[in-house]
């Protein structure tokens, strides 16, 4: 069994690896579980999907503690690295925004994301604002004794002023300022086309994470980009709720059950998904 | 708003309208809220579902009070009639699932399933002990005011003794126990096959639940059987798990995300359904 040390650090080297890390976001213990069946060497919460699969709105409107018990569920059974996507790191000081960290990684994640953006009042944090923030963060790490894996990500692209590539430019402006004051990667919302990634990367040169979406280069193409880790962020929950939508159609209008039936896992493996994997 | 006597009676209804009550089981809000909005009449738990999205196995194995919390989280934005799984009834006596029954109706459910089956000791518990249980359980209705629905579930064509011929007697006569304790549906596990089922509701003449799984007659074809009430099981969950399978092997083997994003619902959606449905 790896110490959570261990884990943070197998984490943070599967961002320099040889290929690029491929991240699947889950909400729940079997979302998670079956991700780690799949061969993917980590796994990371989604907070849109995990905050709604408990009754809430993406954001930070769910009780913290709430949200700490969904992570412990999680990490309780994933035996491989954990990252906890933590909003915008549920505080309004550095040292609250610290404690909250200093929390998620006592309940077993080895990588957080923190965002710029306020849910509360839909803008942008000051950039100056945002870099204490993720200084307060860095120190937790070192006061544990845990070299958790900070990944630092601008909402610059959709919530800054300006045409897109003024917001662009804002984008990797955040960025290198994230990057400089010693996070491990960052993560540009809203990043899709080849020729932004591209100039992303090279202006950078440090890691960057994009986000599954409908356009998003393949891996192959990302890899070539110098994209460093790509995360599915909440679509495989969005994919999971189409499905029911589709099931739903067809036995409310056509009285059959194919897509519930058809491509399913067994009662076996859904009771296999609860408890930790066997070695 | 409906008050919960309203909801149940409701509920009751459904088990003797024109058409067959047709019941998805969810295990999390947004599994609850889509069905609601796809029209579904009700919407019931599945227990394995349930169970494991909190990291627990089908059974009792959960702590109640995490499990309360669970239909207390889906109660709060449901609209339409909630029935909860109640596996066993959580509880040794008759007394104990009283209580038990009792909490899970205070916390919003109109209905619950209780079986005849012991996870613990992997056996059926003894009739007159059900019919006990089953009788404590309804005068908690009478108590509470709220005319709650109970379905009986029968686990006899899996673990009782002899042929599968003699299980089905078993069931038969442990469904006629249950119907003439006052219960409102029975629910022989595993009955699946057109002539079992026809068998089954000319004995009881009474409202009998099928569960949806591979070579279930259709939904014309069971209401032609007499079947009252066709609920999903755990095959929402399973056909969701099947999904992700399916996209992790697309990411991990071609490098493409055709099955995360094809047919998926968007983040506004999402989103909507942490929240109750606007009227």
């Amino acid at each position: 069994m790896k110490t959570q040390r261990e884990k943070a650090e197998e984490f943070r080297a599967l961002h320099h690896g040889k290929h690029m890390l491929i991240l699947p976001n889950a909400w729940d213990v079997p979302s998670a579980r079956i991700f780690e069946d799949q061969g993917f060497p980590a796994v990371a919460t989604s907070s849109a999907a995990l905050m709604v699969s408990l009754g809430y709105p993406d954001g930070e409107s769910i009780h913290f503690y709430e949200f700490l018990s969904a992570v412990r569920r999680i990490s309780r059974v994933i035996g491989m690295p954990l990252s906890v996507d933590a909003v915008g790191g549920f505080g309004y000081t550095p040292a609250e925004v610290a404690t909250s960290i200093n929390h998620i990684i006592e309940s077993g994640a080895v990588g957080v994301n923190i965002e710029d953006f306020e849910h509360a009042t839909q803008k942008l944090y000051p950039l100056d604002k945002q870099i204490e923030k993720l200084t307060a963060v860095k120190k937790v790490g070192d006061l544990l004794g845990v070299p958790f894996v900070i990944n630092a990500r601008t909402d610059a692209l959709r919530y800054a002023q300006g045409d897109e590539e003024t917001r662009l430019g804002e984008a990797i402006r955040r960025a290198k300022a994230f990057r400089d004051s010693g996070v491990d990667c960052v993560y540009p919302m809203g990043l899709v086309k080849a020729d932004q990634i591209a100039k992303f990367t090279k202006e950078l040169n440090f890691p960057v994470n994009v986000m599954v979406r409908k356009g998003l280069p393949t891996i192959q193409e990302l890899e070539k980009l110098g994209v460093s880790r790509v995360s599915f962020g909440p679509s495989a929950s969005y994919a999971a709720m189409g499905l029911l939508k589709r099931a739903s159609k067809e036995i409310l209008e056509k009285g059959t059950y194919a897509q519930l039936t058809d491509g399913a896992i067994s009662f076996d493996e859904l009771n296999s998904l609860a408890v930790a994997k066997k070695a």
